[in-house]
């Protein structure tokens, strides 16, 4: 494995962040895990840490029984990657989503994603995932 | 620096498809790179490095000027992230794109995306790269 101790906790940083705060959607953890200065590059959020936390409060509000199934993360320096599968409630079909988290000391300092709607029917037979 | 020659080498594999087959849409570049047992999932497009070869044939009658600029790109052991903005024309607005490629014995074997339209006027004033 060629991940480092620094890699390794970066990582880990993310996939807690995921179990405490975006699955739950629990805005009160949010502060152990992102920095106040955030940068936020999701392009449908307003900017910062605060703005943030009131976007989760809001999604808790509309499909509290959303899930968040991590497929894939990845390592590399102070960058971590997650590729996922949200459902905002039973069936849905649901977004693909790939997020980039830049970490600095200790805490998640900029974010970047890329969302996708799940579409069946089309000509490939393999998974979105 | 964290990363082993074995991940320079995948991380610089997928750069250099990016410039001979992606860029310049060159399906006659692609198995270079490409493995014969790729693996996509993609899902607008047909199973198999074959398809991928008449999709980028496709794209290029389609869309000649189109432009593909990675933003950041990232490697953790086999996997490979690349985070690029697409745009098909002079003026496009484009999408951000975040591509996943598994590395196996110097060739990509497995592709996973996720593509979003970016839509100007939303409430953070930030780019989303």
């Amino acid at each position: 494995m060629s991940r480092t101790p620094s890699e390794e906790k970066n990582l880990q940083l993310v996939l807690d962040m995921f179990a405490n705060v975006l699955e739950p959607l629990d805005s009160s953890a949010a502060d152990q895990y992102i920095s106040p200065d955030y940068i936020q590059h999701n392009q449908s959020v307003k900017p910062g840490r605060e703005a943030l936390k009131e976007f989760l409060d809001w999604a808790r509000g509309e499909n509290p029984n959303s899930t968040h199934d991590i497929k894939r993360a990845f390592v590399d320096g102070d960058h971590v990657v997650v590729h996922y599968h949200v459902r905002r409630w039973e069936g849905d079909n649901g977004w693909a989503v790939c997020d980039i988290f830049r970490v600095a000391d200790g805490l998640i300092v900029e974010h970047w994603d890329v969302l996708q709607n799940i579409e069946p029917g089309g000509p490939n037979p393999n998974s979105p995932f």
